[in-house]
């Protein structure tokens, strides 16, 4: 089969990858829509020192299962959660099963992803598409899921104001996200062109060069992917603010050291943020609660996946979507 | 008078500083123990960028005040709050004046500070010491404070296990406060001699090298003053756990740069924290709830402040106490 491999020095397109082996517990899946999240580019700059085949963002349909009782999945759509756990871990066993000890992660660590034609995941982990949503929405339901992952860990009260610092793929889905709550939301990025997507969806939005550094703001979220946005979501929040980070750098892509210090001077709250709840996040699809299909910039077959990932590394693009 | 001035180079004693100028709202109060913090040493590196007289741990006697209605202060034994604030911004009318737009701090920031023969400090921040704690227990009431703000943090619930990085100054205090708390607390640090307090108080401790960095801990306060101990912090804690921030320093003395990226994986909340509760600190010494007396490492005359500084700074010392 195709795969796009990351070998830990430069990602390519192996045309004859072995098949992967399907277990009794696991889906043998065949990707129908694949997206490249932020998280690709970084691992082939060497973060979590991942090897294997690339992608953890899919819809697809379930081929093959590893044991009979599971039969009634084949044929089915699907997404699913990328974290494989153990089930026995003291994570697993405390309610934290994305915390698990021992996980593999899809296309992050241990575990080859989606960005092939066919990959495995546990059937555990997977949830069957509603018909009322399609592919080009499905695929959003793992970074859609992320976002409301913030609202899980904030709790809102009197109407707090809330920059989303970034305006790439993250950052357009945290705006949408959070403008649903009871909250002034503004989203402030570099781009004037992603910036115009806010916009249209009635979203505040500023340009980051126009917005002071007041150190004003109750929450700010960083999806900014870069080294630099955590010291300018330091000088906007406000003491005893909070800084949601949803960013992971690797620490080798820091220009400046981070100063802390600022977080203890001004007690501001940093809370890493990760995984989060597919249920809710297909219910705001279903619903159509967010535009996700505005965000598609680029549609590029598996065969061309190299250059997907390149073309995502623009400044100018949001999502890239990958297709058999 | 005397006073012991950083000039943004060097540490020396003055002894022709002009005395403090007293304005209205503010008392003059002449020092009878000030004790040396770590922050007075990171200013001494460059941190904050303060020049001025150094020092803010204190507890003195009220000389002379700037309006006849203050007059009862007159001769009172006090401590104060080292914050000196605008009562205007939106800080203050929010509640939060520790975090004053405009503030002043007692040899921290914009405000000579206590190292001296008198300083003036607004009548407003001045708490009566009561007569059953003496000058050597209340000389600990800022860092004490200090030490309680974590509890002002925390929700503490179904006896978490909380690890208290460092056996400095702070570190010994906050042990034992945290060991008031229903949790299981230990304290871990480099030095033999200063954990064997620990086990004078009855407070579980190691030494760091015999400790794994296991990811098992539901809070660690980071009490190192090093720039290592975040890193050390974010291996001890587990994910979704919590990290209570209380040192600073600056940015330069950071020999590795430091990875944010284990915070968004493991989901770890950062807390950062700063001033305390006078009040809570002060009821703690009368109770004696808390023993100060084993920190007291050297007592040294205020002429002699610049060694202070410098004894301060070995390993094998906890608390230096100037005399005037």
């Amino acid at each position: 089969m195709r795969a796009l491999v990351f070998d830990g020095q430069e990602p390519s397109l192996d045309s004859n990858r072995k098949d992967p082996t399907l277990v009794p517990s696991e889906a043998l899946i065949r990707p129908l829509r694949m997206g490249v999240c932020a998280t690709d580019l970084e691992i082939c700059r060497g973060y979590m020192g991942f090897t294997g085949v690339l992608g953890h963002e899919f819809v697809g349909v379930v081929e093959q299962v590893g044991k009979k009782a599971d039969k009634d999945w084949i044929d089915k759509r699907v997404v699913g959660s990328i974290n494989c756990v153990c089930g026995k871990c003291d994570m697993c066993r405390g309610g934290l099963p994305e915390h698990c000890r021992d996980r593999t992660v899809l296309g992050i660590a241990g575990r080859d992803g989606c960005f092939a034609d066919a990959f495995t995941l546990p059937i555990r982990n997977l949830i069957e598409v509603p018909p009322g949503i399609d592919d080009d929405h499905a695929v959003f339901t793992e970074p859609l899921a992320a976002a409301y992952q913030i609202i899980r860990q904030l709790t809102i009260e009197g109407r707090p104001f809330i920059t989303v610092l970034g305006d790439g793929r993250l950052g357009l889905l945290c705006a949408q996200v959070m403008s649903q709550l009871n909250a002034t939301v503004r989203c402030v990025g570099k781009h004037p062109d992603k910036l115009a997507l806010c916009e249209k969806w009635g979203v505040k939005h500023r340009l980051l060069d126009d917005v002071g550094r007041r150190a004003d703001q109750d929450i700010v979220v960083d999806c900014t992917g870069s080294a630099t946005g955590f010291d300018t979501a330091v000088r906007m929040v406000r003491p005893r603010g909070k800084i949601v980070l949803k960013t992971t750098v690797s620490p080798d892509s820091q220009n400046q050291p981070i100063d802390l210090s600022p977080l203890v001077v001004n007690e501001i709250q940093v809370i890493g943020s990760r995984c989060g709840p597919f249920s809710e996040a297909l219910a705001t699809l279903s619903e159509q609660k967010v535009d996700v299909l505005s965000l598609i910039s680029r549609r590029v077959k598996l065969t061309d996946a190299v250059d997907a990932l390149r073309t995502a590394a623009q400044p100018d693009v949001i999502k890239v979507l990958l297709e058999p």
